[in-house]
């Protein structure tokens, strides 16, 4: 990797500043940008300034003066002191702020204010965005709180470079098994990141492997807080995953059993390291007991006992552990059809709700499943009443077109948070559960699987910034609607031409539902191609010992994970949402077959039949994928040539993806059922 | 990779020489070991000489004196000197041998006369076989001449250490981009080489990597020396196998394009370079427009242009080019069902016939697709008969169970060489094509992919040394009995006891069919995980680039490739045998679905369809696999413990992997076609 960044609009993001051209909008307000007034002098505090004068200058073409305080009218005043003559400020939280024009007998000012600097930083990303979306800005009165307190992101990224599930080059943390030397990449990600929210990054793959296991070494700390700083500028806790058995590997003892008191004064000792160098540490990622990982079941201990060891060690100094519910059989015998793994991570953590300490967090996958394009919400949201969670999302497009592929995921996280639990009756949804507020958890919010590396747009395909950008929106405020958002980041990366705000907000808004289209079908999820998971393969995980079976014979397909005939896994929702799921009339169509094994005959509420709907959708996708090309081909020439060429390069790809997807999965099905599409079309 | 060989009896093979026990053999024979007369010197003589002494040695707890002339009765003489006393040397082909009692007037020896010294070293290693198998030698009568010229080994090893389709370990030539320290274990392989009657040996894959292209260079050239040196005195020659692009990787040319002045140059001053180091260099292997390897496609010329080019840089030197016939196109449209890669060798390499230099010879593999459990033979052999070529088998177990299941191939090829071909009317074996005979070919013979790597019995499974062992004397001599073969090999390797040597042989005998029983059924082939190609995948090939498909649906199965309706294919073969394979009623079952598209409900020659062939092969299959493990059983105690558990290790794994064949190759098949089984049997 190059140390020098390719700062070009594609590598900027949304925080691509582009002069302001047309004189109205800045006729009107430019007043407001000459003079910028901070106080406070904390390196977030100096991010913020620098965030706002760069801006600015690029913006406007003029650099802003700094002044120490307000004296005449139109500036700009950054603090976290209590100014009388802003609104509300006892109700902003510890990330918190008001955005707010002040109109007062002598002067005239914009008052950035937070509760602490993080607000501050926050609320002067939020005034960027103001700008590039062209706001008047003599009447401000914004007031945000961020609803989720965690707001993370988990970097699967290993030292030797490479990124499990990444699809946007190597990792801009670690080559060759060291850390980069290219900090000012990290500080880049840390902006974007910071531009929206995030405030906590975990920094290497949750599979921890035999270098990794040495981060919390003495041999790579000093490099772990040299990143943590740069982060910890931009207002990001820095988060290590780490190997539940680093006890007898870094160690010399024999076991990691965590109730042997070896084990639990190695865990206190090391926790004592990693705080002496970076004294802010967030606390440690641990994926046990899973997919082949080490933990408590080792030693005949359940994941209460493991993860309680390691927060006791992380107590004294404030850190805390998260603690992945990713738990489930992966030797699961294909013959075996009692055994869901569906049911897993509810069956392993709800009989232990209670049992965490407090400075444990659970982090729950949004399904029960693994990200699949379409599959049920996880039902252990509003089942743990007495539990600290975070639920985790993917950004990374694993299942959902490995960003080759335009897959626009914010709708479906919205359909995800907004997914009533009837945990306390209806209105319980989970955006009201991961917050905290449902349950009153002291720690709780949202994490996810980053898409970036170090391709120079970051995420490999150039749309696929949008997710980024906006799963820290989302997660900031889930009341956001998707049109807002979207809106936002569109403005802020490509500008404010009509067309080209209209053109890429409907392709991305129209991509989930495409790419759903032409994969798999009716909630059904898999078909891919085992490991790298790119590519269809309808039997690719049918035989296997993942749990991820479709059960398509001659005459239908689907799960049956109904109480009365099935794995009983329906039971684990609330009685409103088990009823549903357990009834055919009920069971909504786009998860049929995640609960129900149903002949290809099968009428769906549309009234055609399950074969007929694959068909249909089958064929709809992929001209949908070509009608994406054709939207975007509209744009040549209003968008630089890198970001063009990027995505009609990609759009080519899916196209022809889409074409194997289609013609793989109808001819499969086709083979398997022998009925004949009613409309003739082609099937191999 | 330990320099130290641990010489145990898993490693010395069939070069086992167990101290005969039982005073009868010894008492009458032993007179005939006490001395050795040498007559020349050449190294490959001293090799011949050694292999007797250090056997006699360990067999009777003598060491045979030495001496230079045949002086006093009972003595064994080496010879290649015209002895008056010994019938029919002039029958004696290159490599051929007598070897003959004789009772003269004043003394009687033993004389193993060879044409050249390689005769003498084979008749010592037959001589030791004689001794192994306990025969009397008082009046010994042999002359052996090897039926094809030929007789050689591919190794598939890369210099990182990784064996291509190797499944015994590391290579034992290179490790770390470099050549092995372990010179010794070279030697032991040349003597188990030698012993067979190998006379030739590549040691780099045909794939040729960037490292590996860099040993016809002088950083490597010194270390190729040393290696042919010890298959020198072993009477092996060493082949290197080359890339096609080597002018522009190794040289500063902007082409390979045979045609082409420089290019040739090029290739003329690099065989000087091998040649100048490494005087009876063998000549170059070529995987040329295979598999995305370079070759003279890229530059619009044929496979004549291509291998001339290199033949003429070969030829001032005496060597050649071996030139493999395994093109296709490897990135077909699996929706395109015209195409048929079985067609590709035939179709690329008849119409070159005749254009190729006397010393380019064409390796053909032996079947039209890719050493498949079961398939039919390359139309190619006899269709060639103005061309050099060489049949190419395959020792390592890539489809065949990956030497973690018993599979003793002897039988297959034995099959494949008694094929008739019909190419001279009746009675044109593929035997009598590939040794040069029928056709009366300047060069000819057979070539095998090996399947030894670094394990300590060179082959993974103890029994796979049967296959490289049975693979030597085959190719010998194609007239020796598979019953004869195995004899040999289990008691050189396990000795003479009767009940060892029965369950074994018969164990060998039924492996192949029994593995063909639970893996793909009549011929249709795949149906393994991809890439890997171990485990069963019904569809892992189904909808490839590879053209490899079974085309099964809710009706039937199977790839047509008849005239009438099909791809074609079988006219590729002479009338005979095209009538044959064209017609469903006459086309051998064992291939019915290599040829033809049958409902499930098709009657085979036994009378029962083709679903149920399909569910009582795989259920016979895996109770047969079960009673190998049963067999094997009945030998603990009587074989050493190293050996023994390998063995039985290894029939455990293979039972549990025939059972996934078995289940999945059933349900699979029962999903799509819905027919039960008749005898109402677990299916999933």
């Amino acid at each position: 990797m190059s140390n020098k960044n390719n700062v070009t609009e594609a590598y900027k993001g949304w925080l691509t500043y582009k002069k302001i051209t047309g004189a109205n909008w800045l006729n009107e307000n430019n007043k407001w940008l000459r003079t910028i007034v901070v106080k406070d002098h904390s390196e977030v505090m100096k991010s913020a300034k620098n965030e706002l004068v760069n801006a600015i200058c690029e913006m406007t073409d003029e650099e802003p003066t700094l002044a120490n305080a307000v004296e005449s009218s139109y500036q700009i005043l950054l603090t976290t002191s209590k100014d009388n003559n802003v609104e509300s400020l006892d109700e902003l939280n510890e990330d918190g702020y008001v955005i707010q024009t002040i109109h007062s007998n002598d002067r005239s000012y914009i008052s950035l204010t937070g509760k602490t600097d993080k607000g501050v930083l926050y609320a002067s990303f939020h005034f960027l965005r103001l700008i590039q979306t062209r706001t008047n800005l003599d009447n401000l009165n914004i007031k945000e709180n961020p609803a989720n307190q965690y707001r993370m992101i988990n970097q699967w990224d290993n030292m030797d470079g490479s990124i499990e599930r990444g699809y946007a080059g190597e990792s801009i943390f670690f080559e060759n098994n060291k850390f980069t030397t290219n900090l000012e990449r990290i500080k880049d990600y840390a902006r974007l990141l910071s531009s929206v929210g995030i405030n906590a990054i975990s920094i290497n793959n949750v599979n921890v492997h035999a270098v990794e296991t040495k981060l919390i070494t003495d041999e790579f700390l000093p490099d772990v807080a040299k990143v943590a700083e740069i982060f910890r500028n931009y207002a990001i806790k820095t988060f290590l995953s780490i190997n539940y058995a680093s006890p007898m590997q870094l160690g010399d003892l024999k076991t990691a059993d965590p109730l042997n008191e070896d084990v639990r004064q190695w865990w206190k000792e090391k926790a004592k390291d990693v705080y002496r160098v970076i004294p802010d540490f967030g606390g440690f990622v641990v994926k046990a007991d899973s997919e082949h990982r080490p933990g408590p079941f080792t030693y005949d201990r359940n994941h209460a006992d493991g993860s309680n060891m390691l927060a006791e060690a992380l107590e004294p100094f404030g850190g805390v552990v998260i603690w992945r519910c990713f738990v489930y059989n992966c030797m699961q015998d294909w013959r075996d059809r009692k055994t869901d793994r569906a049911r897993a991570a509810y069956d392993h953590f709800k009989p232990l709700d209670g049992q965490f300490h407090d400075n444990v967090i659970l982090q729950i996958k949004n399904g029960p499943m693994d990200f699949q394009v379409r599959e049920a919400n996880s039902p252990l949201f509003g089942a743990l009443t007495e539990t600290n969670q975070i639920l985790e999302f993917q950004v990374t497009q694993e299942y959902t077109g490995q960003q080759r592929h335009l897959c626009y995921l914010i709708p479906q996280w919205k359909e995800i948070l907004e997914f009533d639990t009837f945990a306390k009756g209806q209105g319980t949804p989970i955006k009201r559960i991961v917050d905290g507020s449902t349950f009153e958890n002291k720690l709780s919010g949202i994490a996810a699987v980053s898409n970036i590396g170090n391709d120079n747009n970051w995420t490999g395909h150039q749309l696929a910034q949008a997710n980024l950008y906006g799963y820290g929106r989302l997660i900031w405020n889930p009341d956001l609607s998707t049109e807002e958002i979207t809106g936002e980041w569109v403005r802020a990366t490509f500008g404010n031409d009509p067309e080209v705000v209209e053109q890429i907000t409907t392709m991305l808004h129209d991509s989930w539902p495409i790419y759903e289209n032409y994969t798999s079908p009716l909630g059904v999820g898999w078909m891919v191609n085992p490991n790298h998971h790119y590519g269809p393969n309808v039997d690719g995980y049918e035989y296997s010992v993942w749990g991820t079976y479709h059960f398509a014979d001659w005459q239908g397909i689907g799960v049956d994970r109904t109480v009365k005939s099935g794995t009983g896994y329906t039971a684990q929702y609330f009685k409103e949402n088990a009823d549903m799921y357990e009834s055919l009339d009920s069971c909504p169509d786009e998860l049929l077959l995640f609960f129900h094994h149903v002949p290809y005959t099968h009428k769906l509420k549309s009234g055609v039949t399950v074969i007929q709907h694959i068909y249909n959708t089958h064929f709809e996708g992929v001209e949908q994928a070509i009608g994406l090309n054709e939207r975007w081909s509209k744009l040549k020439g209003k968008i630089d040539e890198e970001r063009y060429d990027n995505v009609a390069n990609r759009l080519e790809v899916q196209i022809e993806n889409a074409k194997q997807w289609r013609d793989i999965i109808n001819t499969y099905f086709f083979r398997k059922s022998g009925i004949n599409d009613e409309k003739n079309r082609t099937i191999y």
